[in-house]
C-alpha cells in the first residue's frame, strides 16, 4: 500500500445557472470539489475530495498539493497515523490550525486512504468501520483536546457496549435503509409554485422530513413555509436553515415569528463558530414552537473540527449533530465527533448535498448505527438529488431511505469522464 | 486609488537552520511570507503581507492570487466595503468561513489598502487611524456576530468618551514609547546558558516582561524557569507560552508545578479554538500563584476571528487579548477586536514577531491607546529581534519600549533586495 502518485483535479458543476443550491448566504454557488487520486505501486487507487461552491476551488487543489510530498512514498498502513501526519506537520498546522483550506485539502486525502482501503478490504467502508475492534477505532481519533470532554477509555467503553448488537443492527440497516430527509423543495431561488410542487413530491416519495431554506426576507419565508406545511400536511417534518444569515437576536426573533408553523429545527442560525451564540438562541427557543414545546437547533456543516463540536455539545447549544465528510479531517476526526455526539446523547443528522457528500457520507451514519450510536431515533441523512450521476457508485434513496451502499470502498470515485468534462477551467463543459 | 495590480510573492526565510523561533508546537519553523503589492493607476504601491512558518506559504499565495480579482479595477475608497467585498464573496466564503488560509490572505490585502491609504495620506497608520472619527471607525468593522456582545451604538460611544484625551495621549506615547517584553530569551530550541545570558540582557537592555516557551519536557521547563527567574530577579515579569501543547487538565497540572516561580501568564495553554477549555484553566489558576494570586490566561495569535474572540471575552476565559496584525481580516477586525477588549475591559497585548508582525501590530498598540482603550496598564506588546533588517521602516525599540513609527503607511514594506533574495524557491538564499 504504498503511495506513488498523488493526482490531484479542480472540478466545477455551473449549477449556479439554475439556482439550484441557492441560499441566503450562497445565491450562486458552483458546486465543486477539489479531487484526488492516491495511486499505489501495486496499481490500487482510492478517490477523495473536498466540497466548495466554486470560486477559491483551486486554492484547495493548491492544499493538495502542498499536502501530497507528506505522504508520498509512505506505507498507508495505521490509518491513525496516516491521519496525524497530515494534521501535524508543524509548519503547515501554522496555515489552520485544524481549520479553513488545509482542513478541506486534509479531508480529501484522508478520506481517499479510507476509499482505497475499503477498495482493498473488498468492503464498503461502512462495513468495514463497523467490524473494527473499539480499541482500533478509538486509536484512530487523535485525542488531543478531547480528554476533558471524553476520554479513549470512555469511548472504547461506549463502543464496547455496542458490540453485541452489531450483527443485528447491520442486518436490519440492509434491509430498511437509513431514514433521509430532502432539501431538494426548499432552495432559496425557487418560486412558490415550485416549492409546493417540490413539498407534495417529497411526501408521496416516502420522505417524513423536509427542508427549507431562510434567512433573506422574514415575510417571504413566513409565506413559503405556510405554503409548505399546507402542502407536506402536519405529519411531516419541516426543518429551517438560516445558513449563517443571523445574529443571535434576530435568529430568535425570526424563529418566534415562523413557529407557528412548526418547524422541527433551525440549522445554521448563526456564524459556526459561535458556540455560546447557538447555546443563547437554544436556549431562548426551549419553548418556542406550538403548544410550548422547542425549536430545536443545528449545525455542523461549517464546524471547522472536533475541537468545536466538543464545545457545541459541552455547551448545550444544538440538538443535532450535522457533521460533514469533508470539512473536517476525514473519516478519523469523524469517528471523534460520532463519538462525542454519542457520549453526549446527541443525534447525528449529517449534512450533505453538494457534489458527492451524499455518497461518501451515508458511510458514517451506516457505521453510527451498527457500531456507535446503535439508535435510528430521529437521525436522517440529508439527500439532495444532483449530481448523482458523475459518480461511478451514486447513492440509492429508495421511499424515504438510503440503501446501505455495497460497492467497495467510499462511494467517493467520480466517473473519469466527469472529470474530463467538469475539470476547470479547461472542461468542455466550461468551454 | 483604482486598483490596477496585484502582486504576489512566496517570501522565505530559513530560519530553522538556528532554531530561532522554536517551541513545542514549532520545532523548526522558516518564518516566511505570502506578500502583496498593491499597484494603483496613480503610481501608488500599497505592501501587506501574512505570516507563516514555511510549508504551505505557496498556498497562502493562491489564495492572494485567488482573491485578486475582486479587487482589481475597483476604487479603494471606503475601506468598510472594501474589506466586506473580500469577507463575503459567498463563494470564497465557503473555503472558511472567516478562518484559515483565505483568512490570512484577506488580512495581507485588506493591510495593504490600509498601508497604500496611509501612504497617501503621507500619515503613519496608527496616527490615521488616531483622529478619524467614532463614526468612521465604527463604519470599518463588519458588525455580523457581534451585537449579542457589542452594538455600534456602544462602540461609537466608548470611542466618543476617548476623544477628549486624544491629544493628549498622542504626545505622551510619542515621548515615552508603548512598553515591549521580549520572547527573544526564551526559545525552546536555546541553551540553558544561552536562556540565562539571554534573560539578564534583556533586563539590561530595559525591558520589564521576558517570555519562555514551555510544554514539550516539564523537568526541562521547571528547570529554565527556574534560571530565568534567576537571572532576571523577582520584579521581572515571566510570561511562559505553552503554543497550544496541552489539553485542559495537562495544562493546569503543568502549570501549577511551574506556580512557585510566579508566571505573569499562561499564553496559548491549549487549542485556540478551545473557548470552554481556557475559561476552564482561567478558573483553575485563580488562586494558582504564589501568595494565592492568579496564573492569567492569554491567547490569541491564532484565533480566527473576532467571533472567536468575543466568546473568550463573554466566558471570561482571557485575561490577555492577544491579536496578530495578519491572522484576522486585517486592520478593520482588529479594530473589532479592540473595540471587544475595550468593552470588556481586558488589555491588548499583541502577538508579534515572525517577519514584520512587530513593524504592522505596533501601529494597532499606539491607535488602542491614543483612540480605544486610553490605557497603558498591563498592556505591552510582543518583541523579537529577527528579520526587522528586511523592512524599509523597521520598528525601533530602545529601552523596553516601541517608539512610535513615523514614516506614512502601516511599515509593512519590505525592501526590493529581499523580496528577491528571499523568493522562494528561486532566490539565492534558498540554492
Amino acid at each position: 500500500m504504498r503511495i506513488t502518485a498523488v493526482e490531484t483535479f479542480d472540478i466545477r458543476f455551473p449549477t449556479s445557472r439554475e439556482l439550484d443550491g441557492s441560499d441566503a448566504m450562497n445565491p450562486d454557488p458552483d458546486y465543486s470539489a477539489a479531487y484526488v487520486i492516491l495511486r499505489t505501486e501495486d496499481g490500487w487507487a482510492g478517490h477523495g475530495f473536498t466540497f466548495t461552491i466554486g470560486r477559491g476551488n483551486e486554492v484547495c487543489r493548491a492544499a493538495l498539493d502542498a499536502l501530497a510530498p507528506l505522504i508520498t512514498g509512505i506505507d498507508i498502513g495505521d490509518l491513525g497515523e496516516f491521519s496525524r501526519r497530515l494534521t501535524h506537520d508543524s509548519q503547515i498546522r501554522w496555515l489552520g490550525p485544524e481549520k479553513g483550506v488545509m482542513q478541506l485539502a486534509v479531508a480529501a486525502l484522508i478520506n481517499a486512504a479510507w476509499d482505497l482501503t475499503a477498495r482493498i478490504a473488498n468492503r464498503p467502508l461502512w462495513s468495514l468501520l463497523s467490524e473494527m475492534s473499539p480499541e482500533a477505532l478509538v486509536d484512530l481519533v487523535d485525542w488531543r483536546y478531547l480528554t476533558d470532554a471524553l476520554t479513549p477509555e470512555a469511548a472504547r467503553d461506549l463502543l464496547s457496549d455496542a458490540v453485541p448488537g452489531r450483527t443485528a443492527r447491520s442486518r436490519h440497516i440492509r434491509e430498511v435503509g437509513y431514514p433521509a430527509y430532502t432539501t431538494s423543495a426548499g432552495w432559496l431561488g425557487y418560486p412558490d409554485e415550485k416549492v409546493d410542487r417540490l413539498a407534495r413530491q417529497a411526501v408521496s416519495d416516502g420522505f417524513r422530513q423536509i427542508k427549507l431554506k431562510v434567512g433573506a426576507d422574514q415575510t417571504d419565508d413566513v409565506r413559503r413555509f405556510a405554503l409548505a406545511r399546507n402542502a407536506v400536511g402536519p405529519d411531516i417534518r419541516i426543518a429551517v436553515d438560516a445558513n449563517q444569515r443571523w445574529g443571535v437576536t434576530e435568529a430568535i426573533d425570526w424563529m418566534t415569528a415562523l413557529a407557528p408553523w412548526d418547524p422541527w429545527w433551525i440549522e445554521e442560525p448563526t456564524s459556526p463558530d459561535d458556540v455560546l451564540g447557538h447555546a443563547a438562541i437554544r436556549r431562548a427557543l426551549t419553548k418556542a414552537g406550538p403548544g410550548g414545546g422547542p425549536i430545536r437547533v443545528a449545525t455542523g456543516e461549517h464546524v471547522a473540527n472536533r475541537i468545536m463540536f466538543k464545545q457545541l455539545l459541552q455547551a448545550d447549544a444544538i440538538d443535532f449533530v450535522q457533521l460533514d465528510a469533508c470539512r473536517v479531517a476525514g473519516v478519523n476526526e469523524n469517528i471523534a465527533i460520532l463519538l462525542l455526539a454519542a457520549a453526549f446523547g446527541r443525534p447525528v443528522c449529517p449534512h450533505a448535498g453538494g457534489v458527492g457528500l451524499c455518497e461518501a457520507v451515508q458511510h458514517l451514519s451506516f457505521f453510527d448505527y451498527v457500531a456507535v450510536s446503535g439508535s435510528l431515533d430521529d437521525r436522517v441523512i440529508e439527500y439532495v438529488d444532483h449530481l448523482h450521476e458523475h459518480f461511478t457508485d451514486p447513492v440509492v434513496v429508495e421511499r424515504g431511505a438510503y440503501r446501505a451502499p455495497t460497492a467497495p470502498g467510499f462511494s467517493t470515485r467520480m466517473r473519469p469522464e466527469s472529470l474530463v468534462r467538469y475539470a476547470y477551467p479547461e472542461g468542455a463543459a466550461w468551454s
